[in-house]
């Protein structure tokens, strides 16, 4: 990407091992993710772009010499934040906070949107797992946006005698609806405004749809709920007026689990919040944690999140598929390296 | 109170029994909590004053016609939230958001700095307590600060295996260290420059005094914990630099409770905090939810919360009591009426 608006697919050198924990990976599926948007939108103009792309399905080409749990012809899960595996933030499930990796460091390695990719310590990251072609959307979201929307859901506290509701029908939030349905809650008040995305949504497990947004939105989220609003919000938007509906719409002693990357630095936490202990918890997923809990489900045809993925392009025409995705006449595009 | 700084006794009409659900008290014990400074600092002059205290200790004189659950003569604590203690929210331990009364309504009750109170929904409020005259200093801090300090340990999730910070050396901080090492907190770190308030706080169970503030006393914390910060923080300041202080002495995937009532409406709630996975909880404390856990531990001696009164006076010396907590001469002044 090297402007708002400006994706290429060029020729670029070859990735190659270049320290021994590294793996070089053969993408066989990635994505666009709706978080690449932001600077499809915004982005400053470079002259060098921006290498794009973090959802990743590939096979092992190549393994480093200190490289043990995976091996040439595996196939791979990349979460989307690297991560050593051993360090204590690792072994808690908060890869994201690795002392090697994590949000700290993406270790030089380029974007997803690719053929070929040099994993930085393949050990603790990639997830080897055997499954056939027919499961490949299914995983793909493993990388991101299935694990997200289930980190929504786990820390928000969906589960047995809750409602919840979800804010937002991007692939997220319909994988937060999902995810919120296996936990056991309820009933599930999704809010969004494409019907096509709702219907999903609806397959997935929601209860019941609010078109509206901001006051009326809450309006309408209150009168499914008596007036109380939900135990649990789902947060996967990120921009902050869906923050505020998030307030607006949560019970008193409710739980707000934010998925959506905020798009402000302050926001409303003051005395309101405070005397309806209201909590604000969720954060970027550390998808890695969750991958062990959901690929049952998928291999066994369960739960099919794949779905969330609407179009398939092959990576030559990427930028179509930003196009798509910026226009929503698609939710989710897949690209075929 | 009449405008600030101007604290004043004065004879008022005795309350009667107005509702069948009421009782009258006879207050044997009450006092001035650090969230009278705040009008005391500011509030707007008024002619006929504002009648002041919520934190009640008083012994039955007469009870409405439906009230069952005490009696004449009974000893009992007065949350400082009145509350039905049958609706759903009352139900979940959360009676601040009580349907009848919560903070919706004090349900026209005046004050506790004062010799009778009359008591709405007597049943779901009162907590009758056998107990002699030298328990009346920890009973009464079950009433406010010693359930405050507790729901923030609670609510931010201090116990075993976690390092916790307290911000705030005032009665509910040192009462939130009490709580954490009732939690079984292993390392608790108070924050406060009051010397003999973190003294008091270090026989409560803080492992560590950092007086420093502001950016070198996140650095002081962080020294402390190998950079990392502290899983659990609880703020029982609730001025916005108490809570900057907090969000830099958190680790990440950390929790902060906040239980002092915020001075702010916004605050930082961005990417930072998002990327870090920190969660912001606590509340206004439901104390009265507490009072069954806490007590035994006050009337077997285990714990004594009421050591945070420091100053006792006659009623009629109240403003002297503001003076001295205002000049931060007394930690916490208890009134004798």
């Amino acid at each position: 990407m090297y402007e708002p608006g400006d994706v290429r697919v060029i020729d670029a050198p070859d990735p190659r091992i270049e320290e021994p924990t590294d793996a070089l990976l053969r993408l066989v599926r990635t994505c666009v993710c709706g978080s690449d948007l932001h600077p499809y939108h915004s982005m400053k103009p470079r002259a060098q772009g921006v290498s794009m792309g973090h959802e990743y399905l590939g096979i092992v080409e190549e393994v480093g010499a200190d490289v043990a749990t995976v091996k040439p012809g595996d196939l791979v899960i990349v979460p989307f934040v690297f991560s050593c595996g051993v360090c204590d933030f690792c072994r808690e499930g908060l890869q994201t906070s690795c002392r090697v990796a994590g949000l700290r460091s993406r270790l030089g390695s380029e974007g997803a949107q690719a053929e070929l990719l040099r994993a930085p310590l393949a050990d603790g990251t990639l997830f080897a797992v055997d499954a056939g072609e027919e499961h490949y959307a299914g995983l793909l979201t493993l990388s991101d946006v299935y694990g997200t929307g289930f980190h929504a859901a786990l820390t928000g506290g969906a589960g047995a005698g809750t409602t919840v509701a979800v804010i937002g029908d991007g692939a997220v939030g319909l994988l937060a609806v999902l995810s919120a349905r296996q936990l056991g809650a309820d009933r599930i008040i999704l809010m969004g405004r494409h019907e096509a995305r709702t219907d999903l949504g609806r397959e997935f497990g929601a209860t019941d749809v609010v078109a509206a947004r901001g006051e009326e939105g809450i309006e309408a989220v209150r009168e499914l709920t008596d007036g109380d609003g939900c135990h649990v919000v789902l947060e996967a938007v990120g921009h902050l007026p869906a923050y505020e509906q998030a307030l607006g719409v949560v019970r008193d002693g409710g739980r707000i689990a934010r998925v959506g990357v905020p798009q402000y630095t302050d926001g409303p936490i003051g005395r309101v919040q405070f005397n309806r202990n209201v909590t604000i918890t969720g954060g970027v997923a550390p998808v890695r944690a969750y991958i062990d809990r959901l690929l049952p489900g998928i291999l066994a045809g369960t739960v099919d999140p794949g779905r969330v993925f609407d179009v398939e392009l092959p990576l030559e025409r990427a930028a179509e598929g930003y196009a798509l995705m910026d226009r929503r006449e698609a939710l989710k595009v897949m690209l075929r390296p």
